[in-house]
């Protein structure tokens, strides 16, 4: 069968072959319930712990400090939401770039009497520092900065904004869903600036869908969002999803052993990929800030991004118009906005993701086809107007 | 490997071969993120909307009518807290059996301005009529009542409850994990008699874990208890876990299937087990009730349930002593406790749970084993006595 050039790794990625082998016997015969007090529930547990202690070592935090969750989008509601319940309602403060899965449950919050307060970034996607010194003058109790933008790939300085929040006494969460397995992560570290919680997803770095995490400093007093039996230190009640979360386990600890030479193959190849956009005349957003490694986000003027991504996936190149978890929503990207970017080349926007299993060839059959279609869609638009 | 004989089928279930192959594609290859617009994008959202109209046709549902979680739990709890937050708190009612995924988040409720009322059981573990009626001359305006329960596998007779309920104008949830695959289950039938939710859960009916789904009348609002991209009709955000879903799907179609054999065929060995333990002078719980096909739960009196269940996970019997999800909890099981119980045979309460893959021999080993168990332990405290 035909297999499209998958370069939308920011969205998902292919289950890592040594990550499913380690899950299969999770899925074939061990079928524990980890809570169950005989040899297949004693198991399941032990799956489970060296799974936890696996993600833990990867981000250098204390096994106890991992909350394992479904997905990123429940770590961050989690954290928000179940932290915002211990307190009386204040400020709550998020970057405008966050994904989606802070943004709204921070409206959430915001309706039940809290006040959101959005911080600026500047035209590269970096959170400014005359508006977060701005916020903290409001004394925030809950900050969210995201590590890495799913979109433009744009790096914030964590550590930095986390050591000038400290004074405000304000729990300080970062996303790091799309940190994981492009750009080392250290928790003790993190949380030595002043960053109380990270998330991770397993799924975003070659690990299952369904499993995530929230790293979590234990001062953080958290109400479960799921409420019941008591798992994961009563944080988060369900039966543990075994397979998953021992395919989160491995996925990450490959990550972790892979990512110096991926990342440098990767940024290797968004040198070569950016050359080309660059000789078509693309305008490649947020170039002055720090990114991830596999990251491109860019638009040629006056082409539709969604358009754009139809051809080119009938092309055989699977990329994607803007974060792949609000591709439902056809209005131009909120990243974009917040950055000040113009109406006729946000709606423009196409995001390239690369994966470590992308090649040179890859990247120039990317090139030509690209050249050939924004051709076509210029010619079509000469002629329009 | 030596293999224990696995009893304990209301924790968890082995994934069907045949489910695991229907999910094996979608672990090996077909990696899309359902929200992408490329071709493995489409693959992905064309797996789940498939998913979705085998899990709906299962229980007489429309396919809107389904969403997914990442469990039982959290479709309990979305149920519960994603009612409540659309209305100004009233009195709530779960019946003193639920599971503690609908008592817990009941609880978190009744802190924040809601009443909450548990509705009585009588002896046999069913609902009592004459407190249901009362209840109901409060005005509730969120009922709970499990379809089947995991610990007794008593059924309750939710159309009726829900029927007497309709002129309250309370939305009536029913928790139908233990039901599926062991009970058929008709929502649209439900619905007609004034059932509005329904959870479900995949791991209880070989599927695999990290797929359920609230089964829910539209007409119920609901605010998302993850929110995020808006996945799920915008009530539940987070990247769709494509392989466990499908995997649902087909677990669902394959109970629905295999339920008359396999309900007759555990019948006759819980008969069988039944007749052991009269046999062996065991009391067992809720007899007058009607019960799953595959549940049975007893007790001898003053000997410790944990213990039992221990020894007899020695001798090669995965059984369980209680709900597997409170088993980290050593406090005499909430069920029972709601039965009237006396607390000698509460505390020995052994639960067993028969799957389709066990026979005869397995229940007839078992009981030779509980025998020389129970004998051992019966001659140590008279030892001790």
């Amino acid at each position: 069968m035909f297999q499209p050039v998958y370069l939308d790794h920011n969205a998902t990625t292919r289950l890592d072959p040594a990550v499913l082998a380690a899950m299969m016997p999770l899925l074939e015969g061990q079928c524990g319930n980890a809570s169950s007090r005989h040899d297949y529930g004693r198991r399941a547990r032990l799956a489970v712990d060296e799974a936890r202690q696996r993600v833990a070592a990867v981000v250098n935090a204390h096994p106890t400090e991992v909350i394992f969750t479904s997905g990123g989008s429940e770590a961050n509601n989690l954290f928000l939401k179940g932290a915002a319940a211990t307190m009386k309602p204040g400020t709550l403060a998020v970057s405008a770039v966050e994904h989606p899965c802070v943004i709204k449950p921070a409206e959430q919050l915001a309706r039940q009497g809290w006040v959101l307060r959005e911080i600026a970034v500047d035209g590269d996607g970096r959170v400014r520092a005359d508006d977060f010194a701005e916020v903290l003058l409001t004394r925030p109790r809950l900050l969210s900065v995201m590590l890495a933008n799913n979109e433009t790939g744009v790096i914030q300085d964590v550590p930095a904004l986390a050591s000038a929040a400290r004074s405000t006494g304000a729990w300080f969460h970062s996303d790091a869903v799309q940190a994981l397995g492009k750009r080392a992560i250290d928790f003790r570290s993190l949380n030595a600036a002043g960053v109380h919680a990270l998330t991770l997803s397993a799924h975003k770095a070659h690990g299952p869908k369904g499993a995530a995490a929230l790293i979590i400093d234990k001062r953080v007093e958290v109400q479960p969002q799921i409420a019941g039996g008591g798992h994961e230190r009563g944080l988060r009640s369900g039966t543990e999803n075994v397979p998953a979360i021992v395919g989160f386990g491995i996925a990450a600890e490959l990550a972790a052993q892979r990512l110096a030479e991926s990342s440098a193959r990767v940024q290797a190849l968004r040198q070569r990929l950016e050359a080309g956009l660059n000789e078509l005349g693309a305008m490649i957003f947020a170039v002055n800030a720090e990114k991830l490694p596999n990251t491109t986000y860019f638009a040629f003027a006056n082409i539709d991004g969604e358009t754009l991504v139809g051809k080119l996936d009938r092309e055989g190149f699977a990329v994607a118009s803007g974060s792949a978890c609000s591709s439902a929503n056809p209005e131009p990207s909120h990243v974009l906005r917040a950055m000040g970017v113009a109406p006729e080349f946000a709606r423009g926007a196409v995001r390239v993701s690369l994966g470590g299993d992308n090649t040179e060839t890859e990247i120039d059959q990317f090139i030509h086809a690209l050249r050939a279609t924004v051709g076509r869609l210029q010619g079509l638009t000469a002629i329009a107007v």
